[in-house]
């Protein structure tokens, strides 16, 4: 060995070579205001290929170009050891955001994280259910790595010895302003591949670059109306029986319910799956779901992808699986044609051509325990650390297909997004049951191009289950998942009227609803976002003084970041602020302008910190200056095709308001052939200074959902 | 896009291979009983080359061969994706313990881990202080992954389609017997590198495999005696005045102490540190350290490696370092002579000339927000990667040299080792403070070639300060650790009577575990080890069964095992089992044979699960029939070369017994040139039934310390 050691070392010093160059990247802008650069080898197999995702190039020529947000000669990039070293650099006082869906924390600068497709267990430190590879800095700009691969990122943490912003290093022994974590000049990222495609997107605003990478990506699915309605998700073991009683519970206590999700138990096995019906619960699957439709009830069937040996399928997708399972279920490669005919090919047979609404695809994320190891092959030749990273991609975009082939639009759930993602018809969930972080996820879901649920499950405590419904109702889709509890919202007959009222809240809002994702769609705009997009907000990064070390505990004397993280906006006008378990008032920061309360339309703020008691009957939403709400009556189910509803049209404040109000069929793809319409609402002071509100004509041929218009100044 | 698409699509069907096929490794004899397999085109740097680690080949030869320990035919490796693949079989009911320094589990099958230095943070995910890539098994083998890389395990998960033992898939909406982790018949790695040398160490039995992997590594380090007496670190900013005054205190008090730890302020600057001695705290390091040695204390000087640009040595270190800095220090690249010349050259010319005793190297594991990332680059051109896995190794090796130059034997504390790390005089502590953790950390550093101190900072009880105490006596390093709180070990009056008998104990105990480590250094046995290398101890693997589930909680009804990691081996006969803050009785469980009580010599059980209630002044310590234990008087000091010290030497129980007692001059490197001698002592049952006890006389020439030798029979 000894001799061994010397030939290395005489290796080692002839191979002393002058460290790796750093080369400029080159950058061509492949749509307004989006820039790619190829560095290297890129793999062939990435983010962008796995989803499919189309540009919308029509709504990213009318945002138009941008300058390019950054000097480019300080973006470097080098590959070495057979991965790519990528830099960008930061300014002072820059804030970052994204990095994928973030449970705890919305400022991402100075984090380090390993971005993999995970369930999220406590920790933002990359594994989560959606690591997309996108930040957006405060200063208005956007870089996606398009990588399937475990990318790390050092968010601004690591300070190189000849940084032109070099710290002046202090002594420890006697400097009270000696930092355990130095300030960094840049953002570096180790993707472990050979080159790399990645793109950078222009401002001016934070927003716009969020806008340019969603329309990059097809921009956000337009849900079907009835996707904005109330689901209610029932227990494991339910029959057919058990859910015509739980739908007519709904109806006959007045509680809207537009789909129900089955659990595991409508498979005749599960965990791994036969994707068949079980005919001891669901003797006549086809009957039964057309009842359900009579009732305007649809149904979302829950899975998970591993193929048990009972599956009428096995045998013939044995050779297009993984050398690995899970639960002792295949594992099909989604990127072999013929593994998603006989996949997919089963549901579409079974259940989606009888009228079943979507899917709940669950453990397509992770945790490691479960799934497949990063040692497994997949006969596409695509390695398993691939396959972990867009699974949840290749399951959405595929079954996806299945709805479009029949112009039914769709609305699910799913565990695992990613890049690229989001065009798809899903919303993020997860096992995890955090109430504050839940509404920290929504905050970070609009950097990351996903829609997140912060469903509702069972609760200690009414209180608890109030404060849980009320964030729901205010999300991308209400839902109680009582798979395992089989809670109903008037299980808490201490808060039910409370309940019922939100419920019907959501229902009548779903004009506003169905609007702003018309806008996720075609404008590429979060319907769920964070404060740090709102023009006029400003909040500084804080740091506490730590005025009291205690070496013990915390032995590098570490200070902490305060950030807002727990209120957001919830389309173009509402600020929604909630409220958690025994907290009875809270802080919310207004931005700049006059912001109103959405109940009374009494002022609020502008521009500053309030405290409130808002009590348990309420969660604070506030209005922006002008703010225009369309809202329709407390309906039960999301309007048919072709019914009429009338509308609220509520206005806020001082300003003058408009608004956009999309219409369509509110189920087909037929808007993508234009049959469709944005309604211009105006509200303006009139010369003897009352506000007027007027509503534009429907235009002729196109869908027109509308009755009555009737508008409320608040 | 959608071109690329469609091109990307066409040329992965060509492309579709057949699955790389897994190739059957040749293993070659490298030692007896030690089989190197060469897989693929392994690295040059790797664990065995940054450690330099030589075998102990006359002990290896002592110990001799073994068959194989598996079936070849089972074991596979493929290179994919430019990363090694390897699988090793497990049997049923087969346990693995190993990998690396783990902190709350000591049954490592079924776990997943990255393999990553860094420091303790609560989850035994494979990032700790010595994540050793070296397993044992049950069935009596071992196996070591020589790589410098991040490796991933999977220590029994990943079920394999094709498995021959692959279970019967259950159905989850019906089966009660359904489980989350189905049974897995392999252990299965990836290396992150396009090969590697793996290799095999024979049994019969898990503790020859241990002694192997040691032995393979050089063996254990043996300590000076003085290492293994009473230890104390200072408040960061004490001056010589405030240490001479401590040691004053301690001598006055009549509490044992070999070395003083100095902690950052001795230095000039740090974090980033100069190296060089503080002249306001410090203004005559050589008549302080003199003054120190005379009255036999050492001194023991922290430090981190990272080099302050006030440094004497920076400006001609600054070519050989990262291009990154931690805490704005430079990074030393020790892989290249010319930074090990000034950087080692200074703590020698500065300190280790003068009498300086040994290091405490801080900082060297983690973590991630304070080292440098994995994109930084170093001129020797190892990756930052292999950089981060084995900088503790560097650092220990190449200031272990210092010593070894002058002929004196140092015995330090470092936060991070690896694979090949057995050998150093170094000790591993860190910044976490469970005590329960603490304990299960010294049951598994038996498991990684390593030694690791559960030391004693500062406790909110005099009850938790005993306890902590109690365990620290029967560990590597009998240490308190006061560089924030200024503790001393009579700082909680109400327990300074117990503290003081312990700290007297451990000087008693001195000719014990002065053997115990040389037993380590020549035959590779740890001092401290798991109940599960001891014979006669037999724990089944046992389901705890899931009564009640709340699928709220645990949506998997996930079942947890039981195993034992709060009791351990000191030494050839005793097992320590510390009491807890709070607990006033706890069980332990006693392998096969008789079992008597350390302080009393009352038997306590065989090969029985015994419940004990010691009471706050006693950590339960348990000697096995047979057992005999030399002791020393209570000295202040260990002794000088040239002392004699009388010998109690205790014998328990009813069997004869043998102990073979290791001497030397206690200080030196003599010992390797023979000037060293194992001295016999026997007790044995004569005609009369009684027991007599005898120690061979000692050999000519040879180092001897021992006076009158008295034998106690318990």
């Amino acid at each position: 060995m000894k001799q061994l050691k010397k030939l290395f070392f005489c290796v080692l010093f002839v191979a002393i070579l002058p460290a790796v160059k750093a080369q400029e990247v080159s950058w061509s802008e492949v749509q307004p205001g989006i820039w790619k650069a190829v560095i290297g080898q890129p793999e062939k197999y990435d983010l962008l290929t796995a989803s499919g995702a189309q540009p919308n190039k029509e709504a990213l020529a009318k945002i138009g170009t941008a300058p390019f947000p950054l000097a480019k000669s300080d973006i470097e990039f080098k590959v070495v050891d057979g991965k790519t070293y990528l830099r960008f650099p930061l300014q002072q006082k820059e804030q970052l955001y994204g990095f994928g869906l973030n449970f705890q924390t919305v400022h991402q600068r100075g984090k380090i994280l390993e971005l993999h497709v995970d369930h999220y267990d406590g920790q933002d430190n990359g594994r989560t259910h959606a690591p997309t590879p996108f930040y957006i800095s405060s200063n208005g700009y956007g870089v996606f790595v398009n990588s399937a691969r475990y990318i790390k990122v050092w968010a601004g943490s690591g300070v190189r010895k000849d940084s032109p912003d070099f710290p002046t290093p202090t002594d420890r022994n006697t400097d009270k302003d000696w930092a355990a974590r130095p300030y960094s000049d840049a953002v570096e990222i180790l993707v472990p591949a050979a080159g790399v495609e990645v793109y950078v997107f222009g401002g001016p605003k934070p927003l716009d670059a969020v806008k340019r990478y969603n329309l990059m990506n097809g921009g956000g699915y337009l849900p079907p109306r009835w996707g904005l309605g109330f689901t209610q998700r029932v227990m494991a073991s339910s029959t057919a029986g058990d859910v015509e009683n739980e739908v007519k519970a709904f109806e006959e206590k007045g509680y809207p319910l537009d789909f129900v999700g089955l659990e595991p138990g409508w498979q005749s096995k599960s965990y791994p799956g036969t994707f068949e019906w079980d005919k001891s619960r669901f003797p006549e699957p086809s009957v039964f779901v057309r009842k359900m439709l009579d009732k305007q009830i649809r149904l979302n069937l829950w899975i998970n992808p591993y193929v048990s040996p009972e599956a009428p399928f096995y045998k013939e997708i044995r050779p297009f699986t993984s050398s690995h399972t899970v639960w002792l279920g295949l594992i099909p490669d989604f990127n072999i044609p013929k593994a998603r005919e006989l996949f997919f090919g089963q549901l579409q047979k079974d259940q989606v051509d009888i009228g079943v609404s979507g899917y709940k695809i669950d453990e397509v994320d992770g945790f490691d325990y479960y799934l497949w190891p990063d040692v497994a092959t997949f006969p596409s030749g695509i390695s398993a650390e691939q396959m972990r990273q867009t699974y949840g991609l290749l399951a959405m975009r595929y079954s996806a297909e299945m709805f479009k082939k029949l112009n039914r639009r769709t609305f699910g759930l799913v565990r695992a997004s990613n890049g690229g993602g989001t065009s798809f018809p899903y919303v993020i969930y997860n096992d995890y049951y955090d109430h504050k972080d839940f509404v920290t996820a929504l905050v970070n879901s609009g950097f990351t191009g996903t829609l997140w649920t912060p469903e509702v499950r069972a609760s200690d405590t009414g209180e608890e289950w109030l404060r849980r419904f009320q964030s729901n109702v205010f999300s991308p889709m209400a839902m109680i998942n009582a798979w395992a509890s089989g809670t109903k919202p008037w299980t808490y007959p201490e808060v039910e009227k409370q309940i019922k009222e939100y419920a019907l809240l959501r229902m009548k809002m779903m004009p506003y609803w169905y609007t702003e994702f018309a806008k996720y769609h075609f404008e590429g705009i979060p319907p769920f976002r964070a404060m740090n997009l709102e023009d006029g907000f400003n909040q500084e990064v804080t740091k506490e003084t730590l005025m009291k070390v205690d070496l013990e505990k915390n032995p590098y004397a570490e200070a902490t970041t305060r950030e807002v993280k727990d209120q957001y906006m919830a389309g173009e006008y509402l600020l929604v602020a909630p409220m958690f378990t025994g907290e009875k008032s809270r802080k919310v920061v207004l931005p700049k302008g006059n912001w109103y309360d959405f109940y009374t339309g009494k002022l609020a703020g502008n521009g500053e910190v309030i405290s409130i008691t808002p009590g348990l009957d309420i969660i604070p939403v506030f209005v922006k200056d002008g703010g225009i709400i369309p809202m329709m009556p407390a309906l039960l189910h999301a309007p048919k095709p072709g019914d009429k509803v009338d509308l609220e049209v509520r206005h806020y404040g001082e300003k003058a308001g408009v608004y956009k109000l999309y219409d369509d069929d509110g189920e087909t793809f037929n808007f993508e052939k234009g049959a469709m319409s944005w309604r211009e609402i105006k509200v303006e002071r009139q010369a003897n200074g009352q506000l007027k509100g007027a509503i534009s004509a429907p235009e002729k041929g196109k869908p027109n959902t509308i009755g009555k218009v009737k508008f409320v100044f608040f």
